[in-house]
């Protein structure tokens, strides 16, 4: 790196506030690359596909049974707060159906004055709104509770994703089918071949729930639930019900098999906490993270996520070493609630070991946990709602991992 | 439709001040479709694929050199604010090159004190911003100055889409490289077979201009410019060089094809408007449009976007009368700068013929014009920065044309 070099950097350190890194390797005055094309390329199409090169992917777990499983979302190669719909997180009960929105209905029944019968047709009619919300599952970074199994971000972290989601308000549904007082709780039921069902709060059904049937711009996916599904927002994916074919409106909760022996929080004295729905405020460094290498030295871009089911993030600090001292990061626009936000922050590595990490505020106030103050209150039985404060280690070497 | 349902249609408008449309097909007490499915579905998987239900798609055209053509985004079938990448409209001067990250290079050079070459790996390594912002080329809606071509609104409008961009601010790379006073202008250089160039003023290229690797959450799509492109919000498609392989610092434009024999305004006096960038605010009814068929009189909500190179969208007028009255859209949020903003208001259709049509405004307070006041300055002879309102005629049976 000559002196000339080393002048830029600092002049434009100046100008931005901002730090950088992997200019080591930049030449002056040195010829362009060859092996640039010299014949027409390929044709327009009419749905286009990734480039050959690039091969990041979800993870796939090691299961007998991949179609009761879930897939992770590649949060180390991020950018920006949308997730491709090719690459949201996944997790299923039964697979993913094979369903054709010609035929599929959704019904709204039990305690109504009104049943009624949806085709999707009729119901992409009616007035939508479009959203930009993370979904998470409430197993996400789960691992940590215990031994850390997640090398990477994806590992730990990956069953968050963030779409635009397209739907019609449930609270219009509802008022076409005249709910009644009675009716406290809705029974959101799938197609999938298990018609998985989950116990909905009708407060929360009126409140900002959405009958989706649009994702990042186009139809659900099928791993989504296409052609309908629920989104909650804030709330834990499992209640997000895919492939939703059925509301029924009831007085109780029908304690369905996944809020009794799944998604339920057991505690030190062995009772359980059941419906715990929300997602609690939290936040991951996703550069650098685990399975990242740093080659020298020098300046890097912090860079990470931050999301609460409670709102919108009003703050993320990063700590480089191990969480003695904090500075404030930057938060990318847009910060939308109930959304991923993107923050940054610059960093100077002297080559010693370093441990990163950030700390969200949400915009009631809430701090993302310490992991010790988390276990404290909750004790290590839970499988669900981790969101304490994510270390990544940096060695001597500059490789990146879980700790 | 009963007279109870007719009871919740109106409890509904109540509630909401919203309409839909579509619900004539609603039963009551109907059983649910059959062919749901009984056995496990499919498992989960690496990098997901939309439903074989789902068939749309750009329109290609009709022309022996697919490799020199456009694409166009299907905006009747659009959600929300964003596009698909996949979907994402295309216009290429020399195909779709396939081109290796680890090869390829960006080199800046000419008026500057310290030439570089960037690897796309040190480029992804620098401080980042991700951006939603639309693109559209300037011929978008060409075929409106004339005889109107375009039955839908893809075919009409459909060379505007809008993303999340993620890359390095332009000007840190300027700064890094020490670009000097007498460089007034960039030339952008591509790295397709016909290394497209196009001369960007340094002022823009500081302002906001992005060297973007980065795509709706994942990298560039190969039509988009994979693995480098400019994005210069706010300007005209052509000037968001994609492969982006050069840029080099000089005094003045160098007038290259692109911004002399294309690009360019013919003005009613024989003089070319040249270097207009700027895509100024308009406006489109995507649903109902071209194409769409309204099955019977009723209530039906109208949506479309808006955009304004100039920054946000304040305001979306709708007229159901061929411009002589209009009402207040409501805007959807985000609204954000130089993005697509999605409107939409309630319209009960009595079945007559009806002329709709939209009317934006932006936060400079330009207010898209009438076509006859567009042509009354431009003339006919253009092909380029038609902006004017949009009409869509819907016929006593419903079916929706292009006027």
């Amino acid at each position: 790196m000559s002196d000339e070099f080393v002048m830029g950097r600092r002049r434009w350190l100046g100008l931005t506030a901002a730090v950088g890194a992997g200019l080591a390797g930049c030449k002056h005055e040195a010829p362009v690359a060859e092996a640039e094309p010299s014949q027409l390329g390929k044709p327009v199409s009419a749905y286009g596909e990734r480039s050959a090169f690039e091969t990041v992917k979800r993870t796939l777990p090691e299961t007998p049974t991949p179609e009761v499983a879930s897939s992770r979302t590649p949060l180390q190669d991020s950018c920006g707060i949308l997730t491709p719909s090719s690459l949201h997180f996944e997790r299923h009960h039964a697979g993913v159906p094979k369903i054709d929105p010609a035929q599929h209905r959704l019904m709204i029944h039990g305690l109504v004055d009104r049943p009624l019968i949806f085709s999707v047709e009729e119901l992409k009619r009616l007035p939508s709104v479009s959203r930009i919300y993370f979904l998470e599952c409430s197993g996400n970074s789960g691992s940590e509770w215990g031994q850390k199994t997640g090398g990477t971000a994806q590992a730990s972290h990956g069953l968050a994703s963030c779409s635009e989601w397209t739907g019609v308000p449930l609270s219009l549904l509802l008022a076409e089918a005249g709910v009644q007082k009675a009716a406290k709780w809705l029974i959101a039921e799938g197609a999938d071949a298990c018609k998985m069902q989950r116990s909905l709060p009708t407060e929360k059904a009126i409140k900002d729930t959405l009958v989706a049937w649009g994702q990042n711009g186009e139809a659900l996916r099928p791993e989504q639930g296409y052609p309908l599904r629920l989104v909650v927002p804030g709330w834990e994916g499992n209640i997000n019900v895919k492939w939703l074919r059925r509301l029924k409106a009831v007085p109780e909760p029908y304690m369905v098999r996944d809020e009794t022996s799944h998604y339920t929080d057991l505690m030190p004295d062995g009772t359980a906490r059941v419906f715990t729905f929300d997602m609690e405020a939290k936040s991951l460094i996703t550069f650098p993270s685990g399975g990242h290498k740093l080659k020298s030295p020098g300046l890097y871009q912090i860079t990470g996520l931050a999301w609460s089911g409670h709102g919108r993030i009003d703050r993320v600090e990063v700590s480089m070493d191990g969480g003695a001292t904090w500075r404030e990061s930057k938060l990318q626009e847009p910060r939308l609630p109930m959304a991923f936000t993107r923050f940054d922050v610059g960093w100077s590595w002297d080559g010693k070991e370093a441990v990163l990490q950030s700390r969200c505020t949400d915009d009631t106030g809430y701090v993302q946990p310490a992991k010790d103050v988390l276990v404290g209150v909750r004790g290590l039985n839970s499988q669900y709602h981790y969101n304490a404060v994510k270390s990544w280690k940096v060695t001597l070497g500059g490789s990146v991992t879980n700790v």
